[in-house]
């Protein structure tokens, strides 16, 4: 099974250059492995594979590795297909208790989890996720999971609703006032970032996680002016995010839209475009 | 005396708007105050007039003050005339050991401070300050005399010799190579962003210290993939800026390109506009 993200999206428009296999969320079975290693196994993989000896390698940051390959991104095909290759260690084993319509979310929960490695986020910090799209409420989800009060804004009133239906706080876009502490940008497009540059308070920070094909006029003098942190959020590691929905605390369930097979893929990509839906999931026989 | 900052060239292009006299690094004396207060004092001023009762005024962060307005930037006419007025706590009395030709980088130099208040540098850092002008010179200098080893690159050979003999690391900016832990962008300009963008590590930082009036076509993605900070940073507390010209830990009067008086003020902004000189100043008699 494998899941629709705004990066596939981005990669047919041209982002990053890729020609291959799209798909980078997946839950899978090992059909075959060096020395018949982890066959039969039900799991999910981490998407970089790294070399394993550059400096930023045996710094535990592998997923900055400049030799990397990146799972249906760069240089590696990807999930949408019955078979893809990933090297060994980076591959989780799936618990029996997690289905593949939770494992499927186990790349982008830990997406969402990737924050907390990075920034130290206070109790009652006002924050902000902006956007109600998948990644927006992933990463609203796992905030509230983890004791966090975030308020999802977003353009969407059913969207919102269901957001709403699963405890988050939500309010549309324009009804936003400023003076967050945190803004995460989950928008996909340069007038999120734009808006969250209103909406953050001086002094306070911008986390980055949408990345989008095309540039955009900007001006970054807001910035400076009201001495901003914008802190670029990528790839998280799968340990937080298997045990968040091994224990429940996390189950984004709700968010499925839809699923395709995998000969529907062409469907499936475009019920992914429509901003109606949250998460379209592609099953591969 | 007053100072010409890159600000003010930007100012004259449009940036904030602003309508009415420029100029904000001076050093003044006193004409007269309330009850003739520190009347004949010989002094500098910080720029930003805060309310001094908002939240961010109570958390000491009156430079944020959102009713604040900023000596010849915002609502207050500046020190590009024969007098000019600011509250009297922002004044501070300017020892006789600190000459007025000194005095004039007070402002600008506690801005290249600032950076100290927002981030932890390390102290093997590779540390990059991108623009060989008025600010990268002043930032360089800055980081020589609180111990680091920055590398200030630029485009012009002669004014990173004139660094290179202030004891500075300098290098012609087409040779810098990607790697650093920290990028001080002091360009002034959006180009100046995106070569940061490449030169900075995976998960380094870049300080953005360039403020301009025009937009220009970015994108953000490297942040998101490479997952950079930024950090805007701009005005800085005088108090570590007066102790260290007053030690003499930081001189910066061979960046003095030129002197003018008042009446030629056009003369001197052209000039301060040269990309071959560094520092203008105006005498006001």
């Amino acid at each position: 099974m494998a899941g629709i993200c705004g990066t596939d999206l981005e990669l047919a428009q041209g982002y990053m250059g890729y020609r291959g296999i799209p798909g980078h969320e997946f839950v899978g079975e090992v059909a075959d492995g060096p020395a018949g290693a982890m066959a039969g196994k039900r799991v999910v993989g981490e998407i970089n594979a790294a070399c394993g000896r550059c400096d930023l390698c045996l710094a535990n940051l592998g997923r900055h590795c400049p030799n990397r390959t990146v799972l249906g991104i760069l240089g590696r095909n990807g999930a949408f297909a019955e078979y893809l290759t990933l090297p060994e260690k980076n591959l989780v084993e799936l618990p029996d208790s997690i289905p593949d319509e939770l494992g499927v979310f186990v790349e982008p929960i830990a997406a969402a989890y990737e924050i907390f490695e990075q920034v130290q986020l206070g109790r009652n910090e006002k924050i902000l996720v902006l956007g109600d799209g998948r990644l927006g409420a992933l990463v609203g989800l796992v905030l509230w999971a983890e004791d966090y009060q975030p308020v999802v804004g977003g353009h969407h009133a059913e969207k919102l609703d269901l957001l709403a239906a699963l405890s988050l706080k939500t309010e549309l876009e324009q009804h936003l006032q400023p003076g967050f502490d945190t803004v995460v940008d989950c928008t996909g497009n340069p007038n999120g970032f734009r808006r969250a540059m209103e909406l953050v308070r001086p002094r306070g920070r911008i986390i980055l996680k949408s990345t989008a094909a095309n540039s955009a006029e900007l001006n970054l003098a807001p910035i400076v002016i009201n001495e901003i942190s914008v802190i670029g959020s990528r790839c998280g590691r799968f340990g937080p995010a298997i045990e968040a929905v091994a224990s429940g605390k996390v189950d984004p369930r709700p968010l499925i839209s839809a699923m395709y097979p995998l000969a529907d893929a062409p469907s499936a990509l475009e019920a992914a475009g429509d901003p109606q839906n949250f998460k379209v999931l592609l099953k591969i026989e």
